[in-house]
């Protein structure tokens, strides 16, 4: 493995296991077996570094999302729209020690938003995708007329988002699929056709 | 003003201006025109000092939603519900850098999961509150029989949270307003009678 993808491995650990706060550019090295000098050959500075493990080390939604537009027209509808919400929340559990920990930082928050503007990237494309998807289906006949995509998915994937952040914080029944499965019949009426 | 009360206002302010990771007692004493050890005699540990900001500097949504529960029965239900969103995209926009910064620390995320589990406290408890509203209005017949206000409250806070959420990291268009009332005129036919 070479030298920079084994510096984005030691940062992606040190930031879930010491949190963006206590990760250290020096421990990060030491993790990498490499000296800070060429850490910093690799990567211009701490926030670029954490920059480049948010854009190449965390999972995304993309994959959930596939899956979902490979089932345009197929299925049923409420149970492709449950197995997404559940593979958000789960994903988003998963990345919010990161993603949050931003939040800490306002030098790395503003690489961050740098970064997603120059590449027309973020967080909210995943939004955009759902509705994309319930577009699609929609030309199917599948989702209601009149209904509108954007909001139904800016619904549908902030609450799997907002509990995902509750999980972190409160102790919540472990029922994460029963929740996914409530916010789609909820949505169903205004929604599936 | 008292010693606790002028720590606590300056940790608020240099969580904010400098994010979680970026502030020290050290830094946070000075502002606060004192020692940082009578600091650590009110505090004892910078994450009991964050615990204590959250819990005590940190705007929560209790008054959106006292606003609301004062409207049970009168008026419009969507447009009640719509300037409830607006101002829960607004206070969570406010709140996220510092709520954020909680996940850069391990160690404040188990002090504050800690204060929540053993004050019942949290910030579900807003997506309680709004499901207690929907509730209430249920029962005057203003809420469809068929809709599940805990669902319906997940989806519409969880939409806000997420919102606030994007706009500290991508670009997006100045219509918080609009996107409120989309998320509550896409819930209606499911929520409203």
């Amino acid at each position: 493995m070479d030298t920079r993808e084994r510096i984005l491995d030691a940062a992606t650990r040190a930031m879930r296991d010491l949190g963006v706060a206590r990760a250290t550019t020096k421990e990060i090295a030491k993790a990498a077996d490499c000296s800070e000098a060429l850490l910093y050959k690799h990567f211009s500075s701490k926030e670029m570094l954490y920059n480049a493990v948010f854009r190449e080390r965390i999972p995304v939604l993309k994959e959930a999302s596939a899956r979902l537009h490979a089932n345009v027209g197929k299925g049923s509808l409420e149970e492709n729209l449950t197995a997404y919400a559940l593979a958000a929340v789960r994903l988003y559990k998963d990345v919010l020690p990161l993603a949050g920990g931003m939040f800490a930082d306002p030098m790395l928050l503003d690489v961050m938003r740098a970064s997603f503007a120059s590449t027309g990237s973020g967080p909210h494309q995943a939004v955009l995708a759902l509705a994309r998807f319930l577009r699609a289906e929609q030309r199917r006949g599948r989702v209601l007329a009149r209904a509108d995509p954007d909001a139904a998915a800016a619904l549908l994937l902030g609450a799997c988002f907002q509990r995902a952040f509750f999980e972190h914080l409160v102790e919540l029944p472990d029922d994460a699929d029963r929740f996914a499965a409530d916010l789609v019949s909820m949505l169903a009426p205004a929604l599936i056709a």
